[in-house]
């Protein structure tokens, strides 16, 4: 079985087991009852691994503003996941050449004025416009959690178009930063092992954009910015998989702290970093290692993961 | 004081109080830990309001198919209200023009292409998809909940541009769908009672868009289809406040059915009505009522929420 046929077949099984509902749309899926159990049972794990860190909890809407967006830098980096939300600001004469335009199959969209808001990209992006100014002198560590948006439409369940990712953001000096980072992989290992998921760590090599993204993809490799923990959810034919990235632990210098005015109690530029859950990925990662039948699941996951 | 005088006093009693984080956007907050609090025991309450309907339960992105979107009239109905989703398809040369464009404060949305996705405008919208066809003898109950956007910049706290709905959504003949919309509107009123909220019942009168909107919102009226309950939060000074909805009781009669292909039993067009809690804005009405400290909230209250 080709990769490509491993993606369907899996996706298939799991929309046949009522586990994800398909949409006319690759890559946007409802969720059901029981797809939801797991990543609430999932997300006990997360808490449970964050808890002695003392994070203060916030909550984003799946969409931030425009101008906080812009400070991300990822138009510059990742322009085709982005999504740019518009609305229609016209009259009522606008509203009806609008409306003509829609029933002959026109680009109405085209017609739309910005709406000042973007999707979420990444969860803690929402996060950082609040941080801007000094941080106490141990630094901040933040738990967030919520909606991204990357436009890849993809027939890999694993590659979904809307996600959670549950974070913990670090702001504070570079060696902290560091630290929370590393301390990540090492949690992030530990968690996925105690639910059964078989996870090896590495350096990522994100898909920047064109020909300035692909330098930024060798710097970031370069300086290890940024680990992932994958798990190989293909591939079993022997076809080349080169993992899927269920949890990924980021360093991001003073990219945040210079862009979001955001300084240590000593009053240097902030370094940032963060672990993001791939809530998604973890859940279709049990399913795809232990069933798609949480019901008949290994008795050691089970009880970990429903005490 | 005024009625906007109000709004901003509110709105800076719940930043103080760390309750919701401002942004550059109106209607546009991160949420905190204490004010999730208040959302999750409020959402055990819903819950437990529909416990007996064995209501199936789904959960759907924050993002819908376009096509979908157009199924539900709501271009025609709120155009004002909608976001639609355009991302960058172009290439390195297209970047460069785009990042030009964007570094001298251009409008760098118009050259995005439609991403085919809308920000969901309400929490049942995205399910009406999967239940076309046949539905079974007694008609189907399914439980959503998720985020929508309405792009109503506002400094009232309770007008946001993104909250989440909680809906009990019935499908199946028409008594059916009257009987779960007049069902609801007595147990919301019960539950709102019940954590100390006083809300009364109305006849929704919904801001349709213009010319043809104020006829489609005289028979809404005409018709009964939609029935809010209200909570007064303003007013206080005497000024007229119209009561803000924290629940609605809609009754949407056959325009899902015939849009989205679902038929009943008997090979009918199927009628559909629904319930929605509105999860922001009875959090917000707890705060005003009992002040922004929950845990100085009345004793019946809080053994309510958190028993």
């Amino acid at each position: 079985m080709s990769l490509v046929e491993e993606h369907a077949a899996f996706r298939r099984q799991l929309v046949d087991a009522r586990l994800l509902v398909p949409s006319s749309i690759d890559g946007l899926y409802g969720r059901s009852g029981a797809f939801e159990d797991i990543v609430e049972a999932v997300d006990r794990q997360v808490v449970a691994a964050g808890s002695d860190l003392k994070a203060s909890r916030f909550r984003f809407p799946p969409i931030l503003p425009t101008d906080a967006f812009e400070k991300t830098d990822y138009l510059a980096s990742f322009p085709n996941l982005t999504g740019a939300v518009s609305t229609f600001t016209g009259d009522d004469r606008q509203h009806a050449e609008l409306l003509a335009l829609h029933a002959e199959g026109g680009n109405w969209f085209a017609k739309l004025n910005p709406a000042d808001v973007m999707l979420v990209s990444a969860a803690c992006h929402p996060a950082y416009p609040m941080m801007a100014g000094q941080l106490p002198a141990d630094g901040a560590v933040l738990d967030v959690y919520g909606f991204c948006f990357r436009h890849e439409p993809a027939i890999d369940p694993a590659r979904m178009q809307v996600f959670r990712q549950h974070e913990f953001v670090y702001l504070g000096d570079p060696s902290g930063a560091r630290a929370h980072r590393d301390m990540w992989v090492t949690r992030g290992l530990e968690l996925l092992d105690s639910i059964g998921l078989d996870a090896v760590s590495d350096v990522a090599n994100d898909p920047f954009f064109g020909r300035a993204g692909r330098m930024l993809a060798t710097n970031q490799r370069s300086e290890v910015l940024k680990i992932e923990l994958l798990v190989h959810l293909y591939g079993g034919s022997g076809e080349g998989d080169s993992g899927t990235a269920v949890v990924s632990c980021n360093c991001h210098l003073d990219h945040f702290g210079a862009s979001f005015g955001i300084r240590t109690a000593d009053d240097e530029v902030a370094h940032t970093a963060c672990v993001g859950f791939g809530m998604e990925r973890i859940a279709l990662s049990l399913l795809r290692t232990h069933g798609t039948d949480p019901g008949r699941w290994p008795q050691s996951v089970r009880r970990r993961l429903w005490p």
